[in-house]
């Protein structure tokens, strides 16, 4: 045994992964995280915190020696909580939430305990056939065509961000272009989008390589609720045709980040179809609504797209990131995306009877993230998810009307989903002209400045809106409630402040 | 109250995330992992699965109620782990290795307990702050200097992959060049790397654009290890320059992929520099090394390059998907990448004084995973970091030892870092001409078929090459041993075999 250093005193001394330390400390961590879901309620939603705090406050250096977990955790407490805007918390109506659960979590820790890395089917099989599985539970639970499936001719992946999904469905649509008119034809490409498509659209196409001039965002008014008219669409297509140039791609979206707004897919396919585009429909907020009967028409003439996408991490308990994508066309997105470099080669793949994920999608590696929602959809079942996300929308429903019940408030567009747009508009007091915006922007910072309540704003139809978004997993009708008598009580404020008569 | 439903009658029924449930189900899963890693030796290193068989035993459709988390635990045991590829088994060879720690482990439940967005700086303070600190803290630990870093007029940012790092910068690159010369000079833009640069390279400057005729791919050999030679390189760019192109890229890298050669920074970022390219150092594998001073010098030449990326999650124990990047001038990554959409528009933004990663990746959303990198660098020290680097260092020179002690086998090119390339090569033996290839082929099938141990191949050369690469996390000299007995065992069977006679 000697020389070949088999004793005890030869083999490693640092044990990263010893598992009794490992049991002992994931424990502790799992009461800190409990106690902090428990005193959620007790931290400023949004941050206090200045520029620099944090930084200041750490040292320049990682240590040279190892520090006890009680010292790290100890400095979570009093250095990273004060610098947290906290997202789980149940008054936290900014943005789009960001949700998580309990399943999720147990699905995050087997996903990291397993630590697999999921480039080819032999790489990890389950990671990859588990994806497989829970993306055709979810087409199913959204109603999707079989044409979307693995069980029929399509299938989905999940990427971590839309704007992954976005980038590899239009590498596939160009290079399909590239292939039926040269390579050369790129300066020639068009994509289609509206002024509320989210801005990752505009940004995907420009790393996609394709002319700045030649990403449409075609505008939207009060008069659609801003959601792209395809009317418009044909115009501005027929306007490129006539020029010489060729329509690629058109991203529809259902629940735009501004209001919640839905384009008409449908009638969006029309035209996509009729010039050969590819059309994805970015649901990242709004699809995840789908699964509920009764917004399922929001999805009417998917049949007939080229690609879905959606975020579970938004609306169905999934912590981030987790990017749901469906494609008709597999092949498509192999074709553009595929590689095969000698030290990946195995048997399954050259069989062509299994799927190798890394080719549906940027990167080369990738982590078994189906874990998650395979837990989430077991542990909860689809009648709670649909429970869960009506109760959101009863929330907003609620908050709707007593923005409503208020006569210096206006809701700008109807609410759609949970999501409610609103400005503060006193018309019986004298406001000065022009003055409406700005009241608008100081009630917001002083309600987020409270850390009582975090939301957020939008400008659309060149009017600054109020964006009160329900869903974060905690939030029940009483924090509703709550940040409404807050948003009164700053509106009062307001009134009487002598700035605005 | 009534009409307003602030009694719990008329609040949320479901609770996804209550504190008590949480924390009773996280602790049984911590359990259920502390045992997985302690019978971790008992499971098949390489998945025994065939295709289908897991998507065979799950059902078509999520269920419509809930499962306890019972049975979810019992069908990852029996449906679930047969269908792994054990990436944290001790006797796992193949690729590189994917490490994790129980440090890395617990930053992954704060980030994921937090599920916080950090597109911008408000949205979450300290985990953009964090994330400017530990990548200075690792830069410190490379050696890099202050213009990498935040300290300095640099920075770096954690990305998913190596292949969104590449992306990142590459557009960043063509955008300049745009500015420079015009984006009609897109046709004409040229990126250079090796025949063993990593097959995400080539993926990536397509997704970005760049015509696939404009895709070096340097070859290399044996005479210079596989490394690319910047002799080789200048004649290249020099040709590309005489026909009216224009150089743009080089991707060097440190630790490829196939038999971790090193391109030798120092003279490639003198082509680079002379002919104004943007030079990148892909360290994904072998830069974690470079935290020991014995293996600094394969980043000389780092502080005239543009930017370096290097994945933790390799080698610095941290998970699944962790790749830094750094780069000289950030600005030139915000010019390419940021959007200003009203609906992220906030005042610490605006006044310039934040960073807001967003604008440093391809995606929006991002979570909150400096902290694993931060409990990883405090609950070990640099100390133990680097001692973890040498001690899979010197389990490679054990292995490499072993393979030089038999005649029978080679070593193909001097093992770098910790991964050993050799050949079974019975000389004595007469084996017919250009058997040697299916005679290791075979051998490195029945050494994975044992379940064992599970190692991959690659063809460097024109021949075929049986990869060793040490460094999961649990690995000690007993495994590297017994593997060694396996593949002798195997050696032997096959000389038994008539067919090589």
């Amino acid at each position: 045994m000697g020389s070949l250093g088999l004793g005890r005193a030869d083999s490693r001394h640092f044990k990263p992964l010893d598992p009794e330390e490992f049991r002992a400390q994931a424990h502790q961590m799992v009461d800190f995280i409990a106690d902090y879901y428990e005193k959620i309620e007790t931290y400023p939603v949004l941050s206090q915190a200045q520029p620099g705090d944090l930084r200041a406050r750490l040292p320049e250096s990682a240590p040279y020696r190892p520090e006890p977990l009680e010292s790290i955790l100890r400095d979570v407490r009093s250095c990273i909580l004060p610098g947290m805007t906290h997202w789980l918390s149940p008054s936290f109506f900014a943005f789009f939430p960001a949700t998580v659960s309990t399943a999720a979590f147990l699905g995050e820790m087997l996903c990291t305990s397993f630590n697999s890395v999921g480039f080819t089917w032999l790489a990890s099989p389950a990671a990859t056939e588990l994806e497989m599985v829970v993306m055709d539970w979810l087409a199913r639970m959204l109603k999707l065509p079989k044409s979307f499936m693995f069980a029929g001719t399509g299938g989905g992946v999940i990427q971590n961000t839309t704007s992954e999904s976005i980038l590899v469905t239009l590498v596939a649509a160009r290079d399909r272009a590239f292939k039926a008119i040269g390579i050369e034809s790129l300066r020639k490409l068009v994509v289609y989008g509206s002024d509320q498509t989210h801005s990752a659209f505009t940004k995907t196409c420009k790393l996609a390589g394709i002319h700045p001039c030649n990403i449409r965002s075609i505008p939207t008014s009060f008069h659609t609720q801003f959601a792209l008219s395809h009317v418009l669409l044909r115009k501005v297509v027929e306007a490129d045709v006539a020029a010489g140039l060729v329509p690629l791609y058109v991203c529809a979206t259902v629940g735009t980040t501004s209001t919640a707004a839905v384009d008409p897919v449908e009638q969006l396919v029309d035209v996509a179809n009729e010039y050969n585009m590819w059309l994805h429909v970015d649901a990242a907020y709004g699809g995840s609504a789908c699964i509920c009967p009764e917004f399922r028409r929001y999805l009417n003439g998917i049949e007939r797209a080229d690609s879905l996408s959606l975020s579970p991490h938004k609306w169905l308990l999934s912590c981030l990131d987790c990017c749901c994508l469906w494609v008709k066309r597999p092949g498509s997105l192999v074709r553009a995306l595929s590689t095969n470099p000698e030290y990946l080669r195995n048997r399954p793949s050259e069989s062509d009877s299994v799927v190798d994920y890394k080719d549906w999608q940027v990167g080369t590696g990738r982590r078994f993230k189906s874990l998650r929602l395979w837990l989430v959809l077991r542990s909860y079942g689809v009648a709670n998810l649909q429970g869960h996300i009506r109760s959101d929308v009863r929330m907003a429903k609620l908050f709707e009307g007593l923005v409503k019940s208020d006569g210096r408030f206006e809701v700008v567009v109807p609410s759609l989903f949970a999501l409610v747009c609103f400005r503060f508009v006193p018309r019986r007091r004298r406001v000065g002209p022009g003055k409406e915006d700005a009241m608008n922007r100081e009630l917001l910072e002083w309600v987020n400045s409270t850390g009582r309540v975090y939301m957020t704003h939008t400008v659309v139809g060149g009017v600054y809106v109020l964006r009160f978004a329900v869903g974060a997993t905690l939030t029940e009708e009483r924090h509703v409630v709550a940040a409404w008598n807050l948003i009164k009580q700053g509106a009062d404020s307001l009134l009487k402040s002598a700035r605005y008569l």
